[in-house]
């Protein structure tokens, strides 16, 4: 009997064992701590890997991300001949589509404005701007970009996307690779970040890149925080050169409880839940990829180790 | 020559006479006061109607209604042949449902709750519930709430919507009339009001209706202030038996800068931003109307007088 070790939050382990149980009576499911025999783990789900999985699982045949980013991993510390497998599941997509659709919504609403004017017993109304005249722009255009434009698309907001390698897609104004990027942000109401952390993406939220959007605009992070350089984005605020900032990773998580960012009145902050992925789902999703993987198919979100995603 | 004349916010107007001057040249636009000779004024689009609108203006065929609301007008003020006729026009639907949209995304993902605790530097995710599980109902059906529910339908919310007669919409479980309402609250998480103002909708948003609603919901209001009993909401919302509320709408407008409603950290208040007509496609609107009049074909919007919208 195959083993599958589940190493991850063990509370939603037990929905992840309710699925397997039922699914796949067949597997032997165990959650770490309870590894078992090692030689009998052929499949790990991982949000944190262990040290040495190479040698502390020499059967081993497919490492599952629990998240939708593989950052967290050592690449190189995983045997190279292991496919990596991110979480790209209907959870973390529709979580995702819900926090940057209400973000990009309340910078076009000015709904920060708004909640100052409140705070103030301010009855000002703003003139709204027709959504076919706000130009939202998403840094990254994978599978949860997609997602997250489709549905912007609808509201009739004037949508681009800019990806490292030329993408196309229906009714986005698609920029590519590093000669287009300011472009894409000169262009740029509404800028939301979906970028994957990778040596090129650390830091590349900071001035140089504020200062090429309209001035005013906002910016939606969801992201991970080591792309995004504090000190810059709070000089930028100071500035006007951005409007409002909704972020939900920083890092560290969580900042420390004296960090300016937590008070700032141009800020919306919260704890990294944009897109939280849910167990039954994650669940199905994997066992989904184990199927193929034993039916010699294409596996779903194998990570390209050159990339880094 | 006959004369259409304009009784709104005058800068908005000049937007108004633009569309006209290209699209009706044979059509002599004017914004109140300049009347011109009252018996050639043969339509009026008004916000605040002048008295005695049928001495005033002898020829008068119909009157527009700048708003999507007729609760502002004297129904018995204006004479019994005249069309009334609402707006009904691209610019009020989509900013209503990008306020609607807003406002129930950020109750479903607690977003109220992480800005107290951004004040407070507390870092503490708030479990997600999938949007198949969170309920969501609209009071009233009309053209807006028809728009609003079709959006919210497709982040996968459980919807429900009520209204005085019965209604069939596809994806949206319809409840109808006095003896169907408490049925339709109960199963209500997170409710949005947009109803008419009538005698019957006025002060309906009260400690009866909050007390059959699920303990903790929430409430977007985007109807009438009218229609909102606001010392029953702070009781309701002390009492924790309303969650969060999200209001567009008081009476009167704006609160005296007194009122607890302003500060108070359960309520999120904008100044009656939700849907505003954009002038361009509002004339545009009218304009189709009046080649409708003009062709003895069917109005789009008109008054029902006996009830009132």
């Amino acid at each position: 009997m195959s083993t599958f070790l589940y190493k991850a939050d063990p509370v939603r382990g037990q929905d992840w064992r309710t699925v397997f149980a039922r699914e796949r009576p067949d597997v032997d499911f165990r959650i770490w701590p309870d590894v078992g025999d090692p030689e009998q783990v052929r499949y790990l789900a991982v949000w944190e890997p262990p040290e040495d999985i190479g040698q502390r699982f020499p059967n081993l045949q497919a490492v599952f991300s629990t998240g939708a980013g593989v950052d967290q991993f050592n690449l190189k510390a995983i045997p190279e001949h292991l496919p990596l497998v991110r979480m790209i599941e209907p959870g973390i997509v529709e979580g995702m589509v819900e926090y940057a659709v209400f973000s990009v919504l309340a910078l076009h609403r000015d709904m920060p404005a708004y909640r100052r004017q409140q705070a103030q017993a301010d009855w000002r109304p703003i003139p709204v701007q027709p959504a076919q005249e706000r130009r939202v722009g998403v840094l990254g255009l994978g599978s949860l970009a997609q997602a997250v434009l489709a549905r912007l698309g609808l509201f009739g907001f004037d949508c681009a996307g800019w990806s490292r390698s030329r993408r196309s897609l229906d009714g986005v104004t698609c920029y590519a690779g590093q000669e287009e990027l300011d472009a894409f942000l000169a262009r740029t109401d509404i800028l939301v970040c979906l970028l994957p952390l990778t040596d090129e993406t650390r830091g590349m939220l900071g001035a140089r890149m504020f200062n090429i959007l309209p001035r005013g605009a906002g910016l939606v992070h969801v992201g991970r925080g080591q792309q995004l350089n504090h000190a810059d984005l709070l000089a930028a605020l100071e500035s006007g050169q951005l409007g409002d900032a909704i972020l939900d990773v920083t890092h560290p998580e969580p900042l420390p409880a004296d960090h300016p960012l937590w008070r700032h009145p141009r800020v919306w902050l919260t704890p990294h839940i944009a897109s939280m992925t849910r167990p039954d789902t994650a669940a199905r999703t994997v066992l989904d990829n184990l199927r193929r993987l034993e039916n010699g198919e294409p596996v779903i979100g194998v990570v390209d180790r050159q990339k880094g995603y």
